[in-house]
């Protein structure tokens, strides 16, 4: 949909002049996407602080952007960022705003070789400033429409999972699980999933990352599934652990801890809420039940159209929660040789619906342990 | 296998003995998982031009690098480039070798700014230099291992293919028949498709990436689908073109060009062959038909750990292909509106094998037009 898209530029573009560069040059597939709509793993986007934005993607994209970003003028070539910048210098723009979490130092080098090796003839030195995550920022905040396609997957997450609880029974492997799920995901209408599904069962549970092994499931396990569907290229992300037979003592100790730390952070993330404290909200929970040094990374993310995007609810995070901002909130415990606990829902931080100010959650398969 | 790992660790080395620097940092993830096997989207080596190399990662690889590369030191800390560096100034390592290709202008910076501030005591100022492709280069001619699997993931693909031929009738939706082909090569063994199936049916033929859609196939389209099956991190790559239905004259006169093409250039890829030579080889037949215009790419590329990797098959590439080297061979023709046609299959160029020095085709699915 074109308004949407030349909508958000407009956005964009306002932060361009208050940053003081002539043009940006957009080359993340997220921004290029959220700014286009065009799905391309080689595209770039010149976008004039002021004027009309170009975009520049290779043939193999062509009719697809001649498809659906009608409104925007095309510049074929497989350079998209030399392109682009080339075009910015013909125009007049001399500052340039670059992506610096994205353009790599070799992409980089060829922009700066770009600059007239002749200057004199009327023609404004190049100048490459980095951007840092201003174009990423304006992602931060969804509108109605975002909100509606992670809601979507998330429902199709919770659905798929419930579909498959019988498969969570001993002999079923870690992989068969995870493959079972992904399909019953795109069944229920996902383009795919958001992410390679973990299934860390046993052991395997105090892997963070764990990927799918032949390993079958026992009694005595918990299973950690950390899965989400995809929907118009917005991420779902929910973790559930859940118990094959009935759990240990200890096994039901971590889970009971994690499950409060998780709500607890649920709690804390409000409007307003400082990133840091609503990490802390949660971890405090867990580091004084002995465990702080087994919760080994941040308590959550912004999602969208990246899978991790910000905020970033973590240790020594500066900012606040704001109204629309989608995020996870996903404490866990690993014990090495042992296994692991990790609960996570996908929730949208909102203003004034139900207890005003509180996340609403879009993940809302049951957070008491299920013991299969 | 720590052996073949650190096997290619010493080649790594060699080569970074005669670049002239005192070690490499890794960042490409073809390139970790290359030279330590390890499958992490968060992980970087130090490798020294002589000792042992060093593998950063973060928690949530660390049970991972623990079970699978016991035989490097690990570094666990979330910035891995910057952890990996900072051992290598610590060990007296100056000039560090990194890769251009993949290190974003927001990491180097970050590397930059590691270099100590006071000099004087003893502290040799950090060089970083860009390796260009030099690690990539490695991966090119690949060992046996490496071919097995190429050859498994290709068998899989052309297995696939026979199985889901009988989808490909009037009805069946692009991607109905994307989501079956895709579940076909996970059933045979594959980890799971090499890149997302293309699917494009008649006059979505015309758009060389396609995204496969509800589009119902019909009487009269010609389908082009382009898939692979990914086994052990090693990429399949063929495409097919069918016709559904008796195929009009202009679709057999353009599905005969392209295969004649396809024939030449695999006919051309032999050991020692000018990468420029083989494109032409195909372009060459293409061009002197009148349809040089709407062969918009070029003609093939290498395979291995990355679905797109060194050589490449195009105009103006410099360069000759090896024994043990892995490419695709895939010309088309893309005629906006109306369709297009594109034959694709992965070969390893062979020495002295069969015809000698000729490349042997990976994928066998036959080349002639199959009328559905």
């Amino acid at each position: 949909m074109p308004e949407i898209h030349s909508a958000r530029r407009a956005r964009a573009q306002e932060q361009l002049s208050k940053f003081g560069v002539d043009a940006a040059l957009v080359t993340s597939g997220a921004n290029v996407r959220y700014l286009t709509g065009l799905v391309s793993s080689n595209a770039a986007v010149l976008l004039p602080a002021d004027g009309e934005a170009k975009l520049a993607t290779d043939s193999r994209y062509s009719g697809t952007a001649e498809r659906d970003c009608y409104d925007l003028d095309l510049i074929l070539e497989r350079d998209v960022a030399e392109a682009a910048v080339s075009e910015a210098l013909l125009g007049g723009l001399s500052s340039i705003g670059f992506e610096d979490r994205d353009l790599t130092v070799l992409r980089h080098k060829a922009l700066v070789d770009l600059d007239d090796p002749e200057p004199g003839a009327g023609h404004r030195s190049l100048e490459l400033v980095p951007l840092g995550g201003l174009l990423d920022k304006l992602r931060m905040v969804k509108d109605d429409t975002e909100i509606e396609l992670l809601a979507q997957a998330c429902q199709i997450t919770g659905q798929a999972f419930s579909q498959m609880l019988g498969m969570l029974r001993p002999g079923v492997t870690e992989r068969q699980y995870a493959i079972a799920l992904e399909r019953a995901m795109v069944d229920l209408g996902a383009e795919g999933p958001a992410f390679g599904t973990i299934v860390a069962s046993g052991p395997n549970g105090a892997i963070g990352h764990h990927v799918p092994t032949d390993r079958p499931f026992q009694a005595g396990d918990l299973v950690t599934v950390d899965c989400g569907a995809k929907v118009d290229g917005y991420h779902a992300d929910m973790t559930r652990t859940v118990a094959i037979g009935e759990p240990a003592d200890w096994q039901r100790e971590i889970y009971e801890l994690v499950a409060q730390a998780q709500a607890a952070g649920v709690a804390a993330a409000r409007v307003g809420a400082d990133l840091a404290d609503v990490d802390a909200a949660a971890r405090d929970l867990i580091c004084a039940a002995g465990h702080g040094d087994y919760f080994s990374h941040g308590l959550g993310h912004g999602v969208g159209l990246a899978i991790h995007e910000a905020p970033w609810l973590a240790q020594n995070e500066t900012g606040t929660l704001q109204d629309r901002v989608p995020i996870t909130i996903e404490p866990g415990i690993y014990l090495a040789g042992a296994g692991g606990v990790r609960i996570e829902d996908t929730l949208v931080v909102r203003a004034g619906t139900g207890a005003a100010g509180s996340a609403q959650s879009l993940t809302t398969i049951t957070r008491e342990l299920l013991v299969l």
